[in-house]
């Protein structure tokens, strides 16, 4: 693993959303080597949903002209800008769903750099300057030093790689509504989020209740340590349940989902927190639900540094192991599809092949 | 004012939620004096919007076969339960929307008996044991004495009253979202509750910025301490606004309030928390609006005991004087048809007439 040579990064880049499927290795121009930057040989790459709503359109039209996704990315630093202090060339890191911030702002300086008003996505996104930023299906990326995380020994490349937007997605919102022993967690859809969702409660010592439509995936839910599986689709499901729960992350993207019911298995004044995106909005709320138990309904943005680092460490002492299936680079497209299909289980891993 | 003879009480009644403007001068049974129980002698008490809801059918089919509404009641006590330790017969008290708790789940042992799953409220209710419970446009009430509190000597009566559930409602979001000195607060619809939600966040040191839709209320916001009046009616009227609040507090009940571009304004991981009821479910929310400052929308279902005490301490101490209107409880009817026409300002306090 080496340094770009003439600044360039080769890339499975997507040159048009009507053909979503068709990967190009496509040589470019990274963005400069900012004194606060580093650059990481990519290893491996996660694949995320949000690769397949950018790549498809779904979430919109591209900033740039073209998109190399992936922004679950495990390498090795090949350079550093001349102010960066916590990293050195050939010590493993990642780099997740974001690669910049303004560095100033009151969020920037308080642990919420991930709400920062200017940020750099982990591809499809401009530098304030103007340059493009591309991602992680690819030989090298750019990130601010804020953003790049030293990788614990104990955990695997490719086990840390989707832990970095997936797993930090996840347990941001575990850690902010303070899960910890003894804490009941419900999480809504078991994805790669959802999975996650599970690994990193239970590592925090919560019980944990996973919801889903149907009982396909009650076996695994059970396997990553959810003490119970309940089936949406069954009415009257949360009658057992009223007041149980002290935290809900919803990592399902329906507009479907029964959540005046999921509500009511808050405690009182508790939140139910979306990660997951859908693309129409919320419906069938009713403030007058939300008042018999005081709870509210809220989102998240992915997760703040010291999360990162809090996570990777429990990940590394507890053993977290991510459900993943390993592919070589160059079968992208399959793994978008499958996540288009919804047939992951629960994440896939791309490994480096185009050097 | 004195105990009430042969156990019965004489108010002003609604018959038929088809002429809920109708109020019949009754003589009722009231629900025998348990031993934790206190019997009060309405001094006055506020009319409140909930008064409306519930008389005419608004909030579904009645569960006594009369109603006499009224839940902010100021008065004296008459008579306690043999177990009552707090009060002694002649002092003044007040009494809100709920008027019994079970006393033992887990909510009513930790400052959460406004959220216990067995509440009698203030009317149109029934104790676990089947009597009935009448409101405050009448001679006497009775309630537990969990749920009585001392009026301190500052505070008229007709002051006093509409805090015990207008106030209350807009004071618990208020503190259990910490707001104090320097706080920067949202206030939203300046009826009863938007006018209290002001003056206590005012009085707890805020900074207090009230949205309506038209201009109309923008010179008593100001004159109640409000910082800022915002019209939600000129499109981009959040623009200026971006995360400025640490929290918001929704006191109107349109189905069409301009909710994704409120939550706009709320900073990183703050909430809107509704109070007010409107009858159609909340629309137009997406979690995409609310991933952008990882913000949250909730509800809140009166106060605590506690939150109670501490209001009343703050109004006598920061002279809090509520903006209302008195007239005797003969004139109900006109009390109710001005909450229908959106005519108070700011809440109507009825004084006995009675006896």
């Amino acid at each position: 693993m080496s340094a770009p040579v003439n600044n360039q990064a080769t890339g499975y880049a997507v040159k048009d959303p009507k053909k979503y499927l068709d990967f190009e290795v496509t040589k470019y121009e990274l963005e400069p080597l900012e004194d606060d930057r580093v650059t990481v040989a990519v290893e491996c790459c996660g694949v995320c949903g949000s690769d397949h709503h950018t790549i498809s359109g779904g979430w919109g039209p591209w900033e740039t002209k073209f998109v190399v996704t992936g922004h679950e990315v495990v390498g090795k630093v090949v350079e550093v800008g001349k102010n960066v202090k916590q990293f050195k060339v050939g010590q493993r890191v990642g780099v997740g769903a974001q690669v910049g911030s303004c560095g100033k702002c009151k969020w920037c300086t308080h642990d919420n750099e991930n709400y920062c008003p200017e940020p750099v996505h982990g591809y499809n996104t401009k530098w304030p300057d103007g340059h493009d930023h591309q991602g992680g299906y690819s030989t090298h990326i750019r990130a601010q030093e804020l953003f790049v995380f030293p990788i614990p020994e104990g955990i695997p490349s490719v086990e840390a790689a989707s832990m970095l937007c997936g797993g930090l997605t996840s347990f941001s919102p575990l850690v902010r509504h303070g899960v910890g022993p003894g804490s009941k967690v419900g999480v809504v859809g078991l994805g790669g989020l959802g999975h996650y969702a599970v690994l990193f409660a239970v590592a925090l010592g919560a019980e944990v209740t996973v919801f889903s439509r149907t009982d396909a995936k009650k076996e695994d839910a059970l396997k990553m340590g959810a003490k119970r599986f309940v089936a949406t689709g069954e009415p009257g499901f949360e009658k057992d349940l009223q007041r149980e729960f002290d935290v809900i992350v919803c990592t399902a993207s329906s507009s479907k989902l029964p959540i005046d019911a999921l509500l009511t298995t808050l405690d009182v004044n508790k939140s139910f927190v979306f990660v997951g995106m859908p693309e129409e909005g919320i419906k069938n709320i009713t403030s007058q639900a939300m008042a018999g138990n005081g709870c509210s309904l809220g989102s998240s943005h992915i997760g703040c540094r010291t999360e990162a680092l809090q996570m990777l460490d429990l990940a590394a002492k507890k053993q977290v192991k991510p459900w993943i299936n390993v592919i070589p680079m160059k079968q992208a497209a399959d793994a978008i599809k499958a996540v288009e299909d919804g047939t992951v289980r629960y994440r896939t891993i791309l490994t480096q092949d185009l050097v």
